[in-house]
């Protein structure tokens, strides 16, 4: 047997902020080739990625899992109770940056992984695609191990992402898709000039307000089927004008919208554009508008593949996990475009926080779960 | 006869910048004792101040001038043509720093006092109150001087400020009062979060960009028999979150009114406070309001005083200035207290610029309109 807990503090041992490798994947591949595991380092562009494979490259029956060694940054050391690398156990949690988010999921599916081909080696095939860039920009993480995939024919029929998605307990929430998200930088330009004389100038600021209570103000929707409603937030508005007698050349505003299946990016875009050559019209002023588009939304529908983690959940916890879409991004919005892919771990509490730290109880059942799905997806 | 064009070089050479002396007043002292003023030093809080009187104290007819020596810093000294304080003429103008605003004022009205009191002595007094510190925050600058005055039983029937009034050429403008001048500092304060969670958070962003776009709107007058119209601008809005993915906790935003007499001070910090308990209820954040009233609108109506200046101007210049009440604020507002007053001085366009300079010519009639005004007053 392969303990998960052993293995999730050896991985917070090696110091793996992004992009550093820091040991991680290196001690996974040593673990994955003893078992018979065929492994390959994707890397590109500075960042470390790791394909594993057992079994026959091309199996109709392949089943993928896919997590990063990565971390953020430990932050403040002084808001920590422990050493953030040291990967220590202490009353029965293992604690460090990466506990949570989510050396415990890659430890728990390599260890449920390493001992299901071992001891019940199934007919089909079983990948591991973990990454060393989830938390940076992910240009040459995820995305770097499924196109090299693409060129090699490497395939596989359905993924899980180790990701924590349990918001109390363990088994009480899976991911079947994400919203979208995009981002936007508003800059709203007039002319410059005293506040004693504003008809002399263009305050750029009025316009600003205008434009940002619009978009604040507009109910994207009202959710759909499997998604939350569309939301708009405003996250800065800056002049950076101290002087009470001037009116400002210009200001700036960002926003993000987080949006489910009733939208696009693009379609958004065009949205935000119309509605900033409006106001832009009605001020006298020039608004440039540069969006970034994070992610599409996605959905995976509920069937086969939720089917088989809610069992596989519901066999070892006694729980039925709600099928949610809510939360940020993760690297499933590249996999949904390789194959069908929920999203299940542990409980992320204190993800990206001081402190750290996850049960070792569930950081056991999580493995334990994830065997249950590759013995169930491999019996029928 | 007093040369104003060589005093108001001399006064250049002084570095006077608020709060320095910079020898201007010293100087000043010296040439009004010598054509028999009684002077007194009237310093406050680090600033320094002239009180000089020819004449009986509390004669009826008592005439005074109001002026600053102090001047902005001259900025980068690499966008001026010449030393900003080596008081050079060049082509017909005297150039540097305080030229305009206002050595120039100040030497042309000591310049006409002293000749007129020495060639044809009045029946009554010439009072000239002369501050260090206009442009500071003015707190112990002609408020000083007067509150002396007041101790002291000086009195002034009606007086003039010298500062710069003319928009193109000498003559063609005169200041009967101003506009009030107000600036509030807006905090909104909600509760910070994630913008994937947004209802989890109270973004302070809708809340004020709902104000901003509320107070911009107002219409607060449509102007008043000798004012324009009142005008609210927006200067700064600020929030320093440079993270997209967070929801910030506070922003902040200022404003500054510039209002006529259908307007106070405190009714429209009522107003402001109305509008901003509107918008808290209606978003659920709390809004902080910190106002600051530089000070109230105020108007010396048409008569005798405007009359007794437009006459001087007509007939120096065949000029008939129009009557204003535009711009931003000067020491008037404190004057406005104490008896009638107007201002008038030299075309104001360079002020507070790099190159700032006056015409010789300019010069030289202002002094001879000043010395008109103290013959016209004292013959009635
Ligand atoms: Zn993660
Ligand atoms: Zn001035």
């Amino acid at each position: 047997m392969t303990d998960p807990v052993e293995l999730t503090q050896a991985l917070i041992r090696c110091p793996s902020v992004t992009p550093e490798e820091g040991g991680a994947l290196v001690l996974l591949q040593d673990l994955l080739e003893g078992a018979g595991f065929t492994c390959t380092r994707v890397d590109r562009g500075g960042v470390s990625n790791l394909f594993a494979r057992w079994g026959d490259k091309g199996a109709a029956k392949t089943f993928g899992f896919n997590g990063h060694t990565d971390v953020v940054p430990p932050g403040d050391s002084g808001l920590w109770s422990v050493m953030p690398f040291a990967g220590e156990v202490r009353d029965g949690e293992v604690w460090g940056r990466g506990a949570a988010d989510m050396k415990s999921g890659v430890a728990a599916f390599a260890a449920a992984a390493v001992d299901f081909v071992r001891e019940t080696p199934p007919d089909g095939a079983v990948i591991l695609a973990i990454t060393g860039d989830e938390e940076g920009d992910a240009k040459d993480g995820t995305t770097a191990l499924l196109d090299w995939m693409d060129e090699q024919g490497e395939r596989m029929a359905m993924c899980l992402v180790g990701e924590p998605t349990c918001p109390e307990t363990l088994g009480d929430m899976i991911k079947i898709g994400r919203r979208g998200s995009m981002n936007a930088v508003v800059t709203v330009t007039g002319r410059q000039g005293h506040s004693a004389y504003p008809h002399r100038a263009a305050n750029p600021l009025p316009a600003l307000a205008a434009l940002a209570d619009r978009l604040a103000s507009e109910e994207l929707d009202k959710g759909s089927d499997h998604f939350d409603a569309s939301t708009l937030a405003l996250t800065s508005i800056d002049t950076g004008n101290t002087a009470t007698n001037v009116i400002p050349g210009a200001a700036k505003m960002m926003l993000n919208i987080r949006f489910n299946d009733h939208h696009s990016g693009s379609a958004l875009t065009e949205w935000l554009r119309g509605e900033a050559a409006e106001v832009a019209g009605r001020f006298g002023v020039t608004i440039d508008m540069a969006v970034k588009i994070s992610g599409e939304s996605f959905l995976t529908p509920p069937g086969e593949l939720s089917e088989l983690v809610s069992g596989a959940i519901e066999a070892v916890t006694g729980r039925r996990p709600a099928l949610s879409t809510t939360g940020g991004t993760s690297d499933a919005r590249f996999v949904k475009d390789h194959c069908p892919v929920v999203e299940f771990g542990l409980v992320g509490q204190t993800m990206h926080q001081a402190d750290e730290r996850v049960t070792v109880a569930d950081i056991e059942g999580l493995a334990a779960i994830y065997r249950r799905i590759l013995q169930d997806y491999f019996a029928v």
